[in-house]
Parts: structure tokens; C-alpha cells; sequence
């Protein structure tokens, strides 16, 4: 006669992780276990059940998982994560009449009451079940309906009330009318491991020569990976290695005029020889570039290329495309600005063209040319001055056919761009790392990064020193400011970068005094490296990113918690894996030149123990061993020998050998 | 020839406040000033404009306020509501050519350039504005776009390119091609003040004779008004005043069978003389409650009248709609329940009905009534048990008739179900606060109340004590122990309530020992209180309600910050209003047997003060006047004489008299 009633009695709110309500994807990686957790509760006290619904994008019908209630009406549930590319997710909830039915009874069992016509209401919402079951279950719950109906033995039909069988065939067939289906169908965007976990180093392939002076081609970078894999990186990172523009070069150290011997900067692209998809003649030739690729692989190592979308004024596309450039009103191309600035080499490109689709297109095809020939991981340079809905658009596409591919954006800008790129599709992104000094500083910024909602989207990547930042600690510290630098940026992040040789010889060399630029900076000029200069800290390298391979606890940045110490100049922190049974302490001298000492607070939770508890840390710098206690210990660093500790934790392991002081064992 | 670009470049998001992404409208009161901030940004470099759009619902156009950027890409704007009701607001963004072009003009001027073309860019913004503006700011542009233009006199030129005027008219007239507009369309439901502020009493009518035994009657409660006015309360709410069931009436002290001279609860609504629209004929006529309402309101007192949706099994609604109501597989009707606990004087409604329109519009037509016989404030019992989708849509449909109904949620259930129901429309809630005891539980949850985003959507209300609730503190803790919870309640909260005379009687016997119910409870029977009982607390509630009255600083939560005390007995907060002009300190002694005393550690900018300022705190309890000076001050309390301070701070005040002792002038 009248309607059923449709309205929705469950409430599904709060889910986590979710980005902007569902606008952009959370990041994993492959093999994940990932976690959903959601508000989910209804009026009155009706018990709930609730689903988490997933599936591959584009792939096949939705698989289920339940969700298991926690506190406070939150419920959770989790899945694995299998295979790179995306997958979406949502929640479904609804009332459990039988869950609440069972739950009622038994309180009335255990008070002793009658239940006769308890058991009469159950027989009802089984037999209700049983309609809309199919198959076995259907047969099954029509026989539990009639024994809970079958007033000749109160005792069997008890027994059959109860019985596990009956409530896990409900579970799995009864639906209520009412599911409450979650609003918002979500995203996870999953990446391969080095998009999480990865050491880059950049080099200019053209001060790779062994010979000074010569214009060094990827034949000498060749010859130079070992070197490189020695110290343990994973990704190479080549700064443009397109033709470069000749019209108002640069010449070194920036100046407005270059020599005629000069080589220019890598970003002024193009020349008549080519612009983003030719190589400059003298770096080689494709076949050169495919074998790099090759080689470097040999040695776990991929090649990441720089994509900067601007030209030089002789790039093709000004002669082939001009309305690709805003004109001035006396009709010359419009220059690249930051007023009163003027960088009258380089052109951008006007992405509100009336031609911009074909522009668009051309850009996105300098990713497919470069993917073509090998190429997996891109560093893109200045992202934030090109339009957001470009990125997206360019990198979804891209990523639908290559769902490995990783990004790094370039973009050090105010927070909230930085966060809107990685967003949008970035899979890393520079951080504010060089300018984070203090141990206040590095803590505040370093919490708010590898907490949510941060962490869900935003994979920072810390870079000790680039072509363009040469920090004035990194001047003035001498020797041990580079170990701490290094060290920092190694072990607070799980993805980190060094711009080499400049960094591992520690040069430290301003363009002028309150600069960060470099003298003699490699973006303008050849340079020769003294690669086996005593002060050269690569062995140290070395070390570190084998912790950092042989440490899962090193792989992630969302375990990092930061410890007390009682000295500003000491900082501590640790990351711990999964499972906790990799559990990685540091400690850090933030002081190049004293040595410090204080005792550490530690958060014992944090790093898997009890508030009380005896336990060993393990340097693995050093290989000593030190018995510690509880929260307070003692430490001491010397910068001039090694200014950090990283302890792997040892949880109750007896120590019989260990007499020597912490102080003494320090080496 | 190709389509112009449609995306946006101005992102909008992070917008506060929002309650789930608009779902729910935020509460504000009459004669707010209404601030909305959002992180507004692009790519790139360019300046933005952003206004907030809003309008009364339903009442005409949108109306604009330019948006001021803050620091990080945060911009605010701010409007004032006017009108209790609703009112509509959202956000629009775009980027701003004109104002990029004048700041980078300025840099170039600074620099010394030649900005002979950047005028003819100027000139050529400035025309494109002068196209879509109209009448006289069209031609105002147009005269500036020609001025810009014309190269005959560079110094003109730049004159009138920093043209106040130009930049105003600009302001005015241009709008980005691509504004971005925020994603949705956001509500603020506007209540009168008193929803905000309001000091509530809870008295039963029948208990009201001045003779012991007879029966009260709203004329024995008009006679009681003065008392209740002189102790400052402005909302006199009454448990339900319907018709008693006789079937299975409890008796006195809960007891099952009830004697014949038994009155019944209130709450068991319902007999052959009518529902939930008739009064209990000894309380009086219609007539007689219309005059309560307005003798009340010479007071400045309003009744709020309580909604109980559930029957007695005598209330007319059994006979006329048996649909409405469960039945048992007995063909009996489903009575409450709490497993084991039965409470077969209770039938609940059964809301999925196949009836539920019939049943919902009779619900609402309950309200209907009541509001047509003058009342405009309802508590309304246990909500929870009612879905969530009945309350939208019931208070949604009274409030768009009557946008200055209260309605009071007395749902003591879980956080996120108070929570929910305050989202969907409750003016106010009870709160958690009878069982907030110690100074570390009150302070965790008031600072979650009062704060973004709870502070939202959820109106605290704070009650001492009701029927249902005598706490084992004031069972145990004396008369000092009803002063502590009262001054709790009541500076704690700008909205609170208590149930008398019970409690200003100081009545402290439970049921039974380990109860919170009351020995001879009014639910159950007719009491008649010794007003004038030397132990009442009356005179302080006066007086702490005068207190209320005349400093603003009490009638907001959201300035509510707590400050330090070194002794846990002793709790610090400070309320301020919205000029920070009166600012309100509380101190009080949470042991009810104990003088207590310690040092503050005041937030100083909290109270709008420097860190080392002197100032002066007046007791507003006792009059006296205290020279206080920075953070750092001597307090002690006698809870025998006064458990509290309730400072007002007077900046900088000369005080010459005082050199009394703090201790000696707490009388």
C-alpha cells in the first residue's frame, strides 16, 4: 500500500586517508598493506556492519573486505596493495538486525529471562534472509528460520541461535535494506618503491671528462658510474641535455656575456641543432644515451632526466610555432621576468595560447619521446610556473599508460603550490630542506611533512645542495658540515638527493659573500672535480646508503618520531618499519665545529620498548655497541670525527663484552 | 578561430568554516560579524582578487565582500548577520592582470627602467576592462587606456598609471576571464542570541504548591516566578505536561506497581484524556498555560517545553494508529528496551513504519501546535533513538516557519551521534559535563568544545544536575560542592542549566549508594522543598548570573583558553569578548573540603596583556580588587567561604587602598 521507507540510518564520515574529499588520489607504493579507517555509526543501538569495497581501476567488479569496529565509533579495515597504477576504494555500512538480535539475546540468557518469543523474532529475520539468499545459504538459513521457530525444544533451538555457523552464513548474505554506500568513491595512485624510498645524485655529464677542458660526452659518464654506484645511488639525475641556445648566452658565473668558447646553461634549450627531443652533439648520440641507460642499470641505477619547459631564442618552436610565446606590444617575444629581474635567454611559453592545445599536446609528447627511449623518472623544473590543470592533465595521461613513471617537482615556492603539485601528480618534490637548520626548525617542519594530511600526498625529497643552493652552513662548516648535511638529509628523509662532485668534495665556494650561488658554478662553465681530494667524504656515502638499504626502518618517512635531548645542538630521531623489528635511532651534532654531549629523552613507545626497559644500540657507523637504559641516556659527539650516531635498537640482548665508554668507542 | 582556454588557475580550498563539505550549515547568533578565510592561490606569480559572495536564503541577489590576503595564501572576509534565518555564502577568485602589471610597474620605476612598452601593456589591460565595463567607469578606462598610450609625455603616463583612481575603477570593473568559483555553496543558520547564551531551569510544575501533598498547578508556578527571576534564569523548562498512562504506572522511587495516589512520570505520556497535545488536567487549562508564557516573559524568562516521542500503552495513538508501533511475533506491542531491562510503560514509535509519512507529519504537527500556543524553546528527549533523517527534516521544515525556535538535544549518548544531531539542526546539547571532574577532564573537554570545528555545529549546554543525574561529587562533597559545579556550569559555559529546587536546595541523597538516581525522585513523585533552607545556594546563583549578565566576556564559548595553576585542585580559565575590552579570569577550587592555594601561570596574550604587565584583577563575587602583575600570581581558596574567583581584568589601573592580604579578603 505505502512505500518502504529509503532513508539511510548509518552515517559513513571521517574516512581517512581522503584528499580534498576525494579530488586527488593518496599515494602508496606496491605492496602496501593499505589502511582505511571511517566515523561509522547510526542512531539508537542497533549493531552495524561495514564493508570496505576496492578495486584496480578499470579492472573487473569490486572485491570486499570487512571492516572491524576500533573505539568511539571508528571502524577500519585494510588491503593489499599489489600492483602499481590506481585503485579506488569506498565504504558501505549498514544496520545488522541479526547482529543486534544475537547481541540481545544472549543478555537476556544470561539475566535468566524467557526467550521464547526472542527466538520467534530471530526465526523472522533469518527466514527474511533466507528469501533473498541464493544457493546453499538460501537452504541453510530456511532450515536455521524453521528450528528457531520450532517451539518443541527450547534448548535446540538456543543451541541453534547461537550456532557460528548461522551467524557467519548471515554475515555473508544479509545486506540491510538501507546500506548506507560512502559519498565519495576514492583513489590510491600506487608507485613503484623508488618513488617512496630512493638516493639521487646529479651530474653534469659534461664535466665528466677525465681530461680538463674537454666537453665531457656520455661516454665519460660511463666510465664515471662506478664511482657513483660505489657510494650507493640510485637514481642519476642529468641536468637538460638538449642543444643550447646561442642568442644572449651566458656566460660563466652568469654574466650577461659569454665568451665564444662558452658553454652555456643546460635550460637555455634549444638551437638549431634541436630543441626538447634531440641530445647536444657533443654529449653523443642516442644510441650513446640508450647505452647509458643500459649501463647504469647494471649497477641498480636509473636515469632521470631534467624536463624544463621554456626555450632559448633560437629553439625551433619560435621559429615553427610563435604564437606558442607572448608577444610585446613592439611585437618581440616576451622574455621570462621576476621584475625588475630579466632573463632576456629564455622564453616561456604563454600556456593561455588561443593555440594551446596544440602546445599542450607538444608538451606532453616530450615525456612520451623521452619514456620511448627509456627514460622512467623525470625532474621537472619549475613546475609552479605552469598552469596546475596542465600538470594534471599531462601527468594523468601520462601515467595511464606508464603508471611507473615518477616526478620530481622542482618547485620551491610558498607551501600551499608545493602541495597543490604533488597533489596533482607529482610523485616527489623538493623540499625546504636546505634552508632547515635548527633542531627546531628541522623538528616542526619534519613533523608536519611525514604526518597526514601531509604524508598522504606530499613525498618530499631533501636536497643537501643543487646547482643553485649552496647554503652558508655548508660554507662556513667546513668538512663536518657537509657529514652532518648529508647525514640529515639521508636518514630524517626516505628520499634524498646530492648534487656531486661539488657536494661529496665539499666544495663550498659562493659566487660572492651572502650568495648561494656557487663561484664557477657548473650551470655556466666545464669544471674538472678532484675526485679522490682527501677531504672528500664519499666513503661516508658509501656507509650510509648501505644502512639505509639493509634498514627498512630508513625506507619511510611516516614512522619518523623526533627525541628529547637535553642540548639544542643535539638532535635525535627515529624510523621504525612495519613490523617494528627494524628500529633505527639517530642522533645528529648540529654543531660543525664543538663537540656536545647531553642525555637523550626518549619516547619508548616510539621506539618499540617499555618506559624502563635495558636494550643495546648498535652504530651502525661505527659498529660499537652501547648498553643502554630507559629514557635517559648519556651522549657525546665530535664533529671533527663523526658527528652523528645511528643506532639500530637492540631490544634486551645481553652485552657481556662492553667496558669501553661511549667517549672512547667513538671512532 | 580556436577556442579561447576555459581552465581555472586559481585554486580554493581549506575553506573554514565548512562543516562536511557544506552538508551541514554553521551556527552563528543575530548580530555576528561572520569571518570566512580559505587558502586562495595560483601558479606562478601573478596577483589574485577574491571576494565572498552571500545572501539571506531565498532572499534575492548575491551580495560581495572584497577578500584581504593574510600570510601563507590564507585570505579572509568578514559580513554581519543581520537576521536570524539562513543565509547563503561562497567564495570567487581570480587572477588579477591590473594589479600584477602595477606592481611589477613600481619594481621597474624603482629600478630605474624604461617602461615605455610595459605602459602600452598597461594601456592595453586597461582597454580590454573598459570593453565590459559600463557607463561612467567605461569611460573613465577608456580615457585612462588612451593616457597610458600616449607617448608624449612619459611622466603623465606614469602618473596616471598610479592613479588611485584607476586602480579603484579597475577593482570595480575587471574580472578575470576565468575566475575560479568555489565548489560549493556553504550555510550559516543564523539563531537567536539566546541559543548562544542562556541560563536554563528545570522545575516540575506539579511540585510547585506551596502546600505539601496537593498537587501543583501552573498558577502555583506563576507564583514562583519571582523566586526563579531573582536568581537570574532565563529559560524556565518544564518536563512534559501531557496526560500520565495508568497501564503498568511506575510508583515511587522506580518501583513497578505504583500505589493509587500515584502521580506517575511525566514521561509516561499519554492516557484516554490525550497525547502529546493535551495537559494533564490538574496542571491546568490552555488557558492557563498561555498566561505562565506571559507572565514568564515579564520576567525575561521563556518556557521551554519538553518533546518525549513515545506513548504510554493508554495514549490515544495505540488505539488510532497501531501501525505506528512494533509488534511482538505475540501480536502484542513492542515495548522499550535495554536488554535485560524492560520498561513495558513505554511504547516507542516505530519510525520505519510503512506508515512513517503519517507518523513523521504527526510528529512535526506536535511541535506545530506547541509553537502556535506561543512556546518557541523545546529540549527534546533522547534524539538519538530517533534516526538522524527524521530531525533534518523535522527541525528543517520548523525552522524554515519559525527560523527562532531553540530546540535542545538531550542526547547523553556517544560523541559522534551528539555530534551528528547538532549538525542536523539542534540549537543546544547536553553535554558530558556532570561526569568532567577533575581539572585535566574539564580542560581536555572544553578545549575540544570551543574549538574549530566542533565549536562549529555543537552548542554545549552544561547541566549541574537533572532528574536523572546526582553526581557522587555533590552526593558527597557538601554545600561547597553545589557552589564548585554551579560556578563550573555557569563560567565555563555560556549556555548551562540546572534542575531545582533540587539543586539549589543542595539535595544530595541517591537512591542507594553507588546510584546517580535521587532518593525520592520527582520523576516518580510530588516533593515539596524548603525554599528558604539556610543551606540553598540561591543569593550565589543571583549573583553569579548578574555576573553573566553584564560581562559579554561570558556570553561567547569560543574565547574560552585555560591557564596554568601548580596545583591540580585549582583550575585557571579566561572568557573575553569579541574587542577583548572585557575580559573575565575564573580560579576555582575543585576540592568541596580544602583550602587550596598555588601559583597562576597566566597566558598573558590571552587575557590581552603583556608578558610583564601589571594589572588588576576585581573579584566580581566579592568586590574586592588585587594588584596582579605578569604571569606569575598567589591564589587561595576556602571552599567553607568562596570555592572562586571570577575576576574581571582591569589593565593598568592605579590602585592606592589596597594592601589587604588576598587571603583576608575572600569574604
Amino acid at each position: 500500500m505505502k512505500q518502504k521507507n529509503t532513508y539511510k540510518r548509518v552515517v559513513i564520515e571521517g574516512v581517512t586517508p581522503e584528499i580534498n574529499a576525494g579530488r586527488f588520489p593518496v599515494k602508496r607504493i606496491r605492496g602496501d598493506m593499505f589502511e582505511v579507517e571511517a566515523d561509522i555509526y547510526a542512531d539508537n543501538y542497533d549493531e552495524l556492519s561495514a564493508v570496505l569495497l576496492w578495486k584496480k581501476e578499470g579492472a573487473g567488479r569490486w572485491r570486499e573486505t570487512a571492516m572491524i569496529p576500533l573505539v568511539n565509533d571508528r571502524w577500519r579495515a585494510a588491503f593489499r596493495l599489489d600492483d602499481v597504477g590506481r585503485y579506488r576504494y569506498t565504504l558501505k555500512a549498514w544496520i545488522d538486525p541479526f547482529k543486534t538480535w544475537i547481541r540481545d539475546l544472549r543478555k537476556r540468557l544470561d539475566a535468566g529471562q524467557d526467550v521464547s518469543i526472542d527466538l520467534l523474532i530471530g526465526a523472522g529475520i533469518v527466514a527474511a534472509a533466507a528469501e533473498r539468499a541464493k544457493g546453499r545459504s538460501a537452504v541453510a538459513l530456511r532450515k536455521y528460520a524453521d528450528m528457531l521457530a520450532d517451539e518443541s525444544s527450547e534448548e535446540r533451538r538456543v543451541k541453534s541461535a547461537l550456532d557460528e555457523r548461522l551467524a557467519r552464513t548471515m554475515q555473508k548474505c544479509c545486506r540491510g535494506d538501507n546500506a548506507t554506500s560512502y559519498e565519495n568513491e576514492l583513489t590510491v595512485a600506487v608507485d613503484p618503491p623508488r618513488a617512496r624510498f630512493s638516493a639521487w645524485y646529479e651530474v653534469f655529464p659534461r664535466s665528466c671528462s677525465p681530461e680538463p677542458g674537454r666537453y665531457g660526452a656520455f661516454r665519460d659518464l660511463e666510465m664515471r658510474l662506478p664511482y657513483i654506484a660505489e657510494m650507493g645511488f640510485d637514481v642519476l639525475y642529468l641536468p637538460p641535455i638538449h642543444p643550447i641556445g646561442r642568442t644572449l648566452r651566458k656566460g660563466s658565473n652568469n654574466v650577461t656575456d659569454s665568451g665564444p668558447g662558452e658553454p652555456g646553461s643546460p635550460w637555455g634549450i634549444g638551437s638549431e641543432d634541436g630543441g626538447h627531443k634531440a641530445i647536444h652533439h657533443r654529449l653523443g648520440t642516442f644510441g650513446d644515451f640508450r647505452r647509458l641507460i643500459s649501463e647504469a642499470g647494471k649497477y641498480g641505477m636509473e636515469i632521470a632526466l631534467d624536463i624544463a619547459f621554456q626555450s632559448s631564442p633560437d629553439h625551433p618552436y619560435v621559429r615553427d610555432h610563435p604564437q606558442w610565446f607572448r608577444k610585446r606590444p613592439d611585437g618581440s617575444i616576451q622574455y621570462a621576468e621576476n621584475p625588475p629581474k630579466k632573463y632576456q635567454d629564455i622564453f616561456p611559453f604563454d600556456f593561455d595560447t588561443a593555440d594551446w592545445r596544440a602546445l599542450w599536446n607538444e608538451l606532453r609528447s616530450i615525456f612520451e619521446f623521452w619514456i620511448g627511449q627509456g627514460v622512467t623518472i623525470f625532474r621537472v623544473d619549475n613546475p609552479h610556473t605552469k598552469p596546475f590543470d596542465f600538470w594534471e592533465w599531462c601527468i594523468g595521461d601520462i601515467k595511464k599508460k606508464h603508471p611507473g613513471v615518477i616526478l620530481l617537482s622542482e618547485a620551491f615556492t610558498r607551501p600551499k603550490i608545493m602541495y597543490r603539485l604533488a597533489k596533482i601528480g607529482f610523485s616527489q618534490s623538493y623540499s625546504y630542506f636546505p634552508w632547515r637548520i635548527l633542531k627546531w626548525e628541522l623538528t616542526q617542519y619534519f613533523e608536519e611533512l611525514t604526518q597526514a594530511p601531509v604524508s598522504e600526498f606530499f613525498r618530499p625529497s631533501h636536497w643537501t645542495n643543487t646547482p643553485d643552493i649552496l647554503i652558508e652552513f655548508l660554507q662556513k662548516g667546513g668538512r663536518p658540515a657537509f657529514m652532518i648535511r648529508f647525514i640529515l638529509a639521508a636518514t630524517l628523509g626516505a628520499n634524498y638527493g646530492i648534487y656531486g662532485p661539488a657536494f661529496e668534495t665539499c666544495e663550498n665556494r659562493p659566487l660572492k659573500e651572502g650568495s648561494e650561488e656557487y663561484l664557477n658554478s657548473e650551470k655556466y662553465q666545464i669544471r674538472h672535480w678532484d675526485l679522490d681530494h682527501p677531504r672528500s667524504i664519499r666513503r661516508l656515502i658509501g656507509v650510509v646508503n648501505r644502512i639505509r638499504r639493509e634498514n627498512q626502518a630508513l625506507q619511510n618517512d611516516r614512522s619518523l618520531r623526533f627525541h628529547g635531548v637535553d642540548n639544542e645542538q643535539l638532535i635525535c630521531y627515529s624510523k621504525a618499519d612495519e613490523t617494528r623489528e627494524n628500529v633505527i635511532l639517530v642522533v645528529v651534532n648540529l654543531d660543525p665545529k664543538n663537540v656536545q654531549a647531553g642525555t637523550t629523552q626518549l619516547r619508548m613507545d616510539a621506539i618499540g620498548l617499555d618506559w624502563n626497559e635495558s636494550f643495546v644500540v648498535h652504530d651502525l657507523l661505527t659498529d660499537a655497541r652501547y648498553p643502554w637504559n630507559g629514557e635517559r641516556n648519556y651522549v657525546e659527539l665530535d664533529p671533527a670525527r663523526m658527528p652523528a650516531h645511528i643506532f639500530r635498537i637492540i631490544p634486551q640482548e645481553p652485552v657481556k663484552e662492553q667496558s669501553i665508554s661511549q667517549k672512547d668507542s667513538q671512532l
